[in-house]
């Protein structure tokens, strides 16, 4: 089977195309034909070596849709046909994370879905939401997973609430369209007019321009009357979180997701305890979240926002125009 | 002022058209000029003489919606010309319910309604929602917030979530919109066709004619591929509630509202461990549940579903129409 | 290695000792050298017939403790000499209940532990408390994880709180011991003076003869002064179902965990309502719930109330003891 | 009756004996005659001018006990002799907290309670736990109520939990307290041994002299096989939450509470994330929530440590004690 290897941590070079064995299931294992695996910034932290020790080579990219080829002698669940997504944190199957169960992980340790056929337990798979493509559909596992983690299963928002996005990143865009589903007000902050306007197309009730508010907080405590926003979903880290706790209003939720600008928060105490705000940390979630996500996806007939699908024989041009940030949405690769 | 006096228990002849003094409020107090209330099936009971024993006369209805005309010296929270609707449990104010704040009740035992002016503490107002005529906003207070209790606040509904409720009384109706407002897809029973149709209008994804199907809790099985529905609101009770634990999945909810059948409910106890289902007994909400309703229409643009408003003269006729049992959405009467 | 068949479902004359070949384990696996089993009424409704349709034979008995002798070439997480407790529901590692997880049984349909040895999936057992014998921990698997599940997963029992437990079975028993241990001022029902004598001993606040007090629940609301008890376990149900729902304050939870009275509970709605009720249904737990209550029990030095410690040789005269119906805590059957 | 005043905010010098008229009890409030009242740094800061800019004078002192001696008119929860605590938080009687009700707080810019008599509303006092001395009630309100609202009300200690407080201030003494009594094991950090040796008395599973060792947080997971703790509680901010971070399990919960070292937190995001870890702000809390450790303080017999008790005449040696930082337990007057 054709795949791709990472076979070295110094940037997209270390990316080649190879041939491999096609794998062969254990009992419990199901073989999914890949047709489309989607790119997070986490496969280009692994490349570029700044995130990951795991030994070499590996297949990278952990979120990818395709249909079961083969499955194992004792497989019950799962047949021939079905079309699937594996879930990310393999082993992670419902209820909290421990320590037992968030070691597995595909794109590293595990090999990823950069293939024709990824092999992975029965227990490791989540039906594909019917109305989607496999590239939509590729997009769920990390970036859809983990706003489904800040928002139901971590958070508990609700119609009427106010959700505050950063950006229009895979995560952030997913926010938005599930918090918009749930009857929630969502408010998006941007650099970029174009993206706020893209926004508001999918159901954004308000944007903030930050380069023209660089104190958006203030903005955010305008649009609802002095209150702050209930859920606040914060991916940048750094002097940001200050402005994220000042956005949120009295027994609200910030989630903490990701660290675009810096790898440290820091927190103003007095800020934090005046409006007695809990701060949850995310890291995407169970396959139990996955389904629910997918249900979700399903009864609302979400679909994810694609920014680019690129064929598989340019996976590396996938990568560097991850890298270049222009994207809005997911960065796609084919695998036909 | 003109009002409504109910002073005796022996049906809607008890109903009296009165003069009243107008009411003097205390220095905590708002006086609401009361534009439209709601009847619930509570009014019909007091007027019967089945449900509750205040000392008569009492101004009846707990639902209304008006706007501010007079405040005490050290109201702060609310101003001359706000537009609110008296929250029914006066002290309720957040948080789970206490023997301390349900006592005191809009309607009974306190003075409810059905009166051009309303003195309430103006801890007790929430603001109406802006897109809401005065009639829309008066079906709030028990029929909205109960069914935003039952889903939001003792429940936890979520976007792809399967929710069913029964018939189309003013409870049922409310948490359909609110559910699909939420994301989920929502099943409805029914007696009668042309109300199903109109559950469908309303966004309903499913309707079940429980005459052409009695047991109908193995029409929700069919439909959500024998899992059964994660949320189940019954107002029912007696037999119907056995169907209702047989309609939920394992790990469901099932919400239990109201006795329109029978006073008592017979759980059948295997089949309840087999699901592990959590039954939660609703009784309305706190003002906080209700601002939280009122937030969440607002975001939704939720019209509530009025069948019928009756002018203040004709209250007699508004409590037999309910009485009679062929509205769909609330029975309302405006004073003007 | 010898072992106990069930042969037949007319009684406990289907029980006989055999000789098995001893298993061998799959590369997930661990065997289990068996040193105490206990018996659940579960096991007696089994041998009687009435409950479970399960191929025959089996050997029975869901609870058992012992140390590990074999582990599988794949298994990480446990090694030889462990001393471990088997968990009753195999697959069911942490997160709320599922069809997927709650289908494989130890003690039928899957073989149990009333053997020397037992295989097990390593996923699939829990560290003995370092304090206990192996008698005393065969104890915990369904009955001790059933009261931690209503009090500590399910529900949410603090100090403070007040607690009614019925009787001085299993359930019951654990519940005492674990509401005390969380700080919790515990009510116990008996129809026995000699057992509530014993129940306070084990650190019962207070004890209600239900002979000499038939409508019970009015002795626990004098004895919170009218409020009723924060959370109250039923483990009889049919009409003592309605005693319990008016045996619990406003707010507070009612877990039903049994049914030694009747299969159906009878449950009077204007009362629930009235009360706000929660009532949780209660069928053991996962895994987590498992370990759990065994860091609680080490914590707190909780020794389980082992009524009578019965040879292998002797199996058939435990189950008869147990069905009497004499015993205080639980019935165990030594394999040595 | 006499009072003391704070009439400047450079230091105790501020604070001045007073006479005052008495208070006179609108129709819904109380007059507490106060017997004991308790120091916290709050109150320290104030007098100091680095915390709150009420108008001057107030009476000073958030947290009393006494007797109530006199009742409005329309007073009906409460009785003349009833032993009470007023509430801190006046309006704050349960469910989250919100802009409306953590307004108004007694000690500024309410008068305190370090006078003879206070006037509360009715709604506002807490009864007095029997077995509890006046001095020994007067710590409750906020030492005691912040440390049940951290691991009961937003977080969820279980019996077997591990859970670390830091130093034997006011607050991380009742949490060591109240944990204990919850079944759980309390790991104390201190930079004296003497203190780590009272907290022991007092029922510390273990303890750590962070002189020894400054990078405490290795000790929590050697302590814990390398797990971390349930439950942290921050009294420190800065850099200690970097550690309270690192000594918190995977899904656990970490309280910030205070900043005895800096107004500012800083936090490691991958490791934040790495831990899924709950940060929550913890800000006293509600009258429910004293009510309920008042029933836990009831229940365990617990006992608060009081450091000294100084008589009204030496109120300002009083502050000074608390300032000079060799306390510990509270601080508290007497006012006879």
């Amino acid at each position: 089977m054709k795949a791709v290897e990472l076979r070295s941590r110094d940037g997209f070079g270390g990316l080649a195309a190879v041939e491999r064995d096609p794998p062969r299931p254990g009992p419990h294992d199901v073989v999914v034909r890949i047709r489309a695996a989607s790119l997070n910034f986490r496969d280009l932290a692994i490349a570029r070596g700044t995130y990951g020790n795991f030994p070499l080579p590996i297949v990278p990219l952990s979120d990818g849709a395709g249909e079961v080829v083969e499955v194992g002698d004792a497989v019950t669940r799962i047949r021939v046909g079905d079309r699937v997504c594996p879930h990310y944190v393999v082993d992670w199957r419902s209820g909290p994370p421990s320590a037992e169960v968030v070691a597995r992980r595909l794109g590293g340790p595990l090999d990823g879905v950069l293939a024709e056929l990824a092999c992975v337990p029965e227990h490791a798979v989540v039906r594909t939401p019917a109305h989607m493509s496999d590239a939509e559909a590729s997009t769920l596992p990390i970036a859809g997973v983990t706003a489904w983690q800040a928002l139901f299963v971590q958070g508990r928002v609700q119609p009427g609430d106010v959700v505050v996005v950063q950006g229009t990143g895979g995560v952030s865009t997913f926010a938005l369209q599930l918090a918009r589903l749930a009857g929630a007000r969502v408010i998006v902050t941007s650099g970029s007019p174009e993206k706020l306007e893209r926004a508001r197309a999918l159901g954004a009730w308000a944007g903030i321009d930050y380069r023209a508010h660089p104190e958006w907080q203030r903005e955010v405590e305008r649009l609802t009357d002095g209150r702050g926003a209930n859920h606040v979903i914060d991916v940048v880290g750094g002097a940001n979180v200050a402005r994220s706790v000042a956005a949120t209003c009295i027994g609200g939720t910030l989630s903490l997701i990701g660290f675009l600008d810096a790898m440290r928060a820091e927190i103003d105490l007095p800020e934090l305890f005046r409006r007695v705000i809990s701060v949850q940390a995310i890291s995407v979630g169970s396959r139990a979240a996955f389904e629910g996500l997918a249900a979700a996806c399903e009864a609302g007939e979400l679909r994810p926002v694609v920014d680019r699908v690129f064929p598989f024989a340019e996976h590396r041009a996938a990568f560097e125009h991850m890298a270049a940030g222009r994207h809005l949405g997911k960065v796609v690769i084919a695998i036909d």
